[in-house]
């Protein structure tokens, strides 16, 4: 399992969350609370926007709490939107391409789960992934994997539709042919302008998410980055966090009508 | 394009031939002189034989010349069977997943080469790839992508007969609708007991390949490693070296008559 | 604080004692029990002698759990003394050249503990490393800088005596001048002949030692490397434990007469 | 022997200078035109100032022309003031703390150039760095002893002045005793508001320095960006360039008094 933070808001610096808090991302590397690995130490990434149209990106093999790169970007990186994501692998290898964030295009996204039996399920699932959109898949993860199959189901112009209808896929696979395979997706993914977050699982509990909002200002998070747990909301389980571009955030119940229909 | 090395033979330390010689592969690693890519500083790997059935591996992103470690090893390891290569990327990324060598099981993969216009190709190599090997695909290399499809084209028991097959399969693949995309191979194949080297090119000049035999010992390589060239005998296009245990060296013309045939 | 093992025997594959057992070097990497720091994950090295007189090495800035080049390089590699160690960085960079274990000629050294206060203390400990020994300083470690002080002490004759005139020179300085700053010194020593495994504090609680001996075969360990701990034997406080070649272990009282002769 | 630049002007994006022109940084990386080393890919940095008055740092052992890290960051971070290094190592090893640039609290320094001997000189040199600031030396190579002992010698106040009683203790050091080691200084200083570039040398000749100015705007290279050179001003030998904040771009001769006071 993964640990990650998405931040929309007023312009700041990447270590007002990354590295500044109590319990901060990085702290959460060497010792992650509401994790099932509580070493995230098998690399880490950094996206964010900023002038340019196209988010940066800095993801490094090394483990977060190391990494001096990492806090000179910290402290001199300042983003409106941003992910960090520190990474526990399921078993792909750990290279640049598969840590979090994802950018493809203006697109980013980042997530902490998986699908289960991934040597088995792999080819399936990267056969959602249009050939135009192949050739962006640099690395070998499941997660590199969904993120360009919703991309490529219409995620452009459609980002929930599309991510319903790929994990709508997904839990098709993983519950067909006699299998149970966990599927668990707790992800973050946005174009630089509005922040969609996901908490979902099929066959299994879903991996926590919480968040806090101020203002325009929202933080979604694995885990919470105080001591003082009580100003962090959980995210309930099959909800989608919505925070569209100058607008408030809003919770929704997410895929559960569609999973009624086929029950 | 990349440079290697493979050696069969007495048992000997690896330095022999990837180190000491003046024009040794760490060398041509900062300059090559028979390659486009004169610099070849994106990552390196050795694969050996010793006692264990499986070879060993060890894989880096960092340029061979400076990598102290390589040079602990190639001191300290001895093999009667060994690979050295170098990288120059064509496109993918530097991760160790996509440095040759290439392990599966007993067999050891290396390459210097490309599948013209990869991006658009992938999804078709990829799919020669049968469901039993593709959980050994850990990287995203075309050079991976064959070696697995060779493997599947029953290249365990037939490894010859597997890789003209897959080669006539790729040199379709780049000839077809139109397309006149390179494919350059220049490989070496072995499962720790026979070694066999190929140079082949389709739409394209091939990649140099020499050898230098002496008794039981045979070296291939990308270039000479010495300054008097004169000791190193080419492989003609379109022809396999097979050096099987305990037999002589042999050269054969390869895949020549099937594309007479095709013709 | 960082984990070791050390081990002097019968020629064996690393992979017995660093990567196979319950409680192997590379679990401890991950999640150690008698360490402060749980995690060592601040890069990792092998040390091992084979036919050349001077020791092999592997060290990488990576941690050692995710390392594929560990796992083949233990598998493969066979040795009748060897040294592998897990890094908890007390605050110096995580680099190749600050990893242990460090080597010297035929030497070869590895050390779990620190000196307190090395940006203060870093100048008069690198006073003892004579000239000739200074050019073999690539890193910038407490524990580098003390292994070239006992070579420079005449550690290649005498390596006892030379160990205990640098750990009184140490330990004059931790605790002069109205100082009492920490010494922890939990160290291991081997010309490729002779291991000497060393355990001594000053101002603090030394770390912990143990070992285990059969024969002529004898690991010592920061930690047991079972769940069974009885088969371990813990090597007390400011005691050193020689394993001279071809001789049985032997435990000796280590420094003690020394402080109190100066006292 | 390496290859830098270093800009001071309006706030622009990094990539103008680095990553976009002809024969950019990061394509002298692969293939220098005026260096010993035509490849320089023995790690690279990147330094800069932002809103915060400590400069920002990216350094990375991998060669640049492969890091893809490099080129989001570079399209990303804006600044005033930044410098860029690709490295050719003349023998420390390659790490991220002995790639350039360094910094220590606002001060940033590159360097191209040697002292020669290192080994030997070493310790002569680093006796030149006051105890307050040896605890800033976390690699090993000369260049960040001579940076840190510029600081010693008062640089925070009088850059130019330090710089000069610094070299003129190195050129003793390097032609003393008998000795005519080569000192080659061709190196970058700032404190974020002024910058200061040097072309000196001691018992060979100076390694290349050019300028381009326009307005406000100048920037320093190691050789030419563009196929054009004549837009390029060489730096005379044992000149300095000094651009300080809101002032025009002056050359004046560097050092050549003192020696021949000296002489």
């Amino acid at each position: 399992m993964c640990r990650w933070i998405a931040y929309r808001g007023e312009t700041i610096p990447l270590e007002q969350y990354v590295t500044a808090p109590a319990h901060s991302l990085v702290v959460q590397s060497v010792r992650a609370l509401e994790s099932t690995a509580s070493t995230n130490g098998d690399g880490f990434g950094l996206g964010w926007y900023g002038e340019h149209p196209e988010p940066g990106l800095y993801r490094e093999v090394r483990p977060a709490w190391s990494d001096e790169n990492l806090r000179y970007l910290c402290r001199h990186i300042r983003s409106h939107l941003y992910f960090a994501h520190v990474r526990a692998s399921t078993g792909t290898p750990v290279t640049r391409p598969n840590c979090h964030p994802f950018a493809c295009g203006r697109w980013l996204f980042m997530h902490n789960g998986l699908i289960g039996n991934w040597t088995r399920m792999r080819r399936q699932v990267e056969s959602l992934i249009p050939d135009e959109y192949y050739g962006s898949r640099i690395g070998t993860t499941d997660s590199e994997a969904v993120f360009l199959a919703i991309l490529g189901a219409g995620g452009d112009k459609d980002p929930v539709g599309a991510t319903a209808r790929v994990l709508a896929a997904l839990t098709e696979m993983v519950s067909s042919n006699g299998y149970h395979e966990p599927l668990r997706f707790t992800a973050a993914l946005t174009n630089g302008h509005d922040l969609y977050a996901f908490r979902y699982a099929a066959n299994d509990n879903a991996n926590t998410l919480y968040y806090r909002a101020s203002g325009d200002n929202v933080v979604v998070v694995s885990e919470p980055l105080d001591k003082d747990r009580s100003i962090w909301t959980p995210v309930p389980t099959n909800h989608i966090l919505i925070a569209r571009a100058g607008e408030r955030v809003e919770l929704r119940p997410f895929f559960s009508e569609k999973r009624q229909a086929a029950e």
